[in-house]
């Protein structure tokens, strides 16, 4: 038996998110299982290192899977990639220790955010952005940022009422960077609930426009309650960026 | 009358190329006199610097038109973007000299050629290059490019059979850069025959994949037949860059 950790990339923009669910053919997770099943001749069952949500994109989503089957991983990953769509494409597949679970061994998340806010809307990349017209306030944006990191219950920014697990995260940096036009919004946590970057995001935008003051992120906290946030950010500006593991 | 100079970006995915032609709506032309017309009341004629072909996209066209409203370039700029589709922006809206013409006074242009020659495909601007899996020989391409430079009858390198106008053109620079997997061919004339950018890309290609010798440039050069050059490169990877106007 042999363990693959595999890295891949995908534009969620026409999928229902990374997780199978129920009959839905049109989750990322189904189409690479798909495709491993086919090659490997077993059924292969693959696990992410977390969901992501519909119309959600993955510059580098990690994932494990088992197999009888030993093979070379670039060969793997070579035929992985002549038979996925085009909007799925593995990085990387390499042996890895038996015990490496692509969820349960992960220390850590990040996700960056990408907002367009120059004059002009850009044309080529409009789909993998956030437009937002007005200005934003990049200073009260950090502002308000600072609030949010370290150890809080995030029970605040869950889209997930029926949670029974901890809402208790960790968040280690957020740094918020302006780029021709492009604010690029980075998360680095231990872990990130249902909508969590997302919502963090929809009211750190609230916060540049000037519609919150970047001192109401401690009430938010206390709150425990999602409607004390802001608005969901839209997920075509999502991207998750890197999944780390204690080596 | 007031003669405005407009500077436009548009991706061409989902058009049939820059020029209106015959009833068709679904040219950009046809987008921006439709937008132009209403917002100045009056029938509004767009010149391009040129054609670009179905599915090329711009960075930065440009086309003048003359109206018999003046009106402030920077709000004009703001109106159109609002009533464009997405995928066409205006950039700039200048006043200019009446006797400015888009095309006419034009003195040189450059295209940019993009190529993901990288191991593996990219996923998010897969649209906007050409895939090429074999890795390129970007010193052979370089050693043929320099043997296009100067003035010559690109008769070869042109698609329109029926052209009555001279075929000779002088090409100032062509340049090669890789980055990252992505290789970039950059042309810089006095004016481009039709597809000509596009067969001198895939010419320069098959020279990189070792299917052509780069010493056999001068050959296709002399045969001023088309079937001595290469294949026509897709529309896809093709984007106009800049257009050149003496000052």
């Amino acid at each position: 038996m042999a363990t693959y950790k595999m890295t891949l990339a995908y534009d969620g923009s026409r999928y229902s998110g990374w997780q199978k669910q129920g009959n839905t053919e049109n989750t990322i997770q189904a189409k690479v299982e798909g495709v491993l099943s086919r090659l490997l001749e077993e059924p292969v069952e693959v696990a992410g290192s977390g969901r992501t949500d519909e119309g959600v994109h993955a510059l580098a989503q990690v994932a494990s899977f088992r197999t009888e089957r030993v093979l070379d991983g670039d060969r793997l990953m070579a035929e992985c990639n002549r038979f996925l769509p085009q909007d799925i494409r593995i990085l990387s597949t390499v042996l890895t220790f038996p015990r490496f679970h692509a969820r349960l061994s992960s220390s850590g998340k990040w996700y960056e955010y990408r907002i367009d806010n120059g004059p002009v809307a850009r044309i080529f990349e409009r789909k993998y952005l956030t437009r937002v017209e007005e200005p934003l306030d990049i200073a009260a944006m950090r502002e308000a940022a600072a609030f949010l990191l370290g150890e809080h219950d995030f029970a605040s920014f869950c889209d997930n009422k029926h949670m029974k697990k901890s809402t208790v995260r960790y968040l280690y940096e957020i740094v918020l960077e302006e780029r021709e036009g492009i604010l690029t919004i980075s998360l680095h946590g231990d872990g990130f609930l249902y909508h969590m970057a997302r919502i963090l995001c929809g009211t750190l935008i609230e916060v540049g426009l000037g519609a919150r003051s970047p001192y109401g992120m401690q009430r938010i906290l206390e709150a425990r309650d999602r409607s004390a946030a802001g608005r969901l950010a839209p997920a075509q500006g999502l991207f998750l960026r890197k999944v780390e593991y204690p080596v």
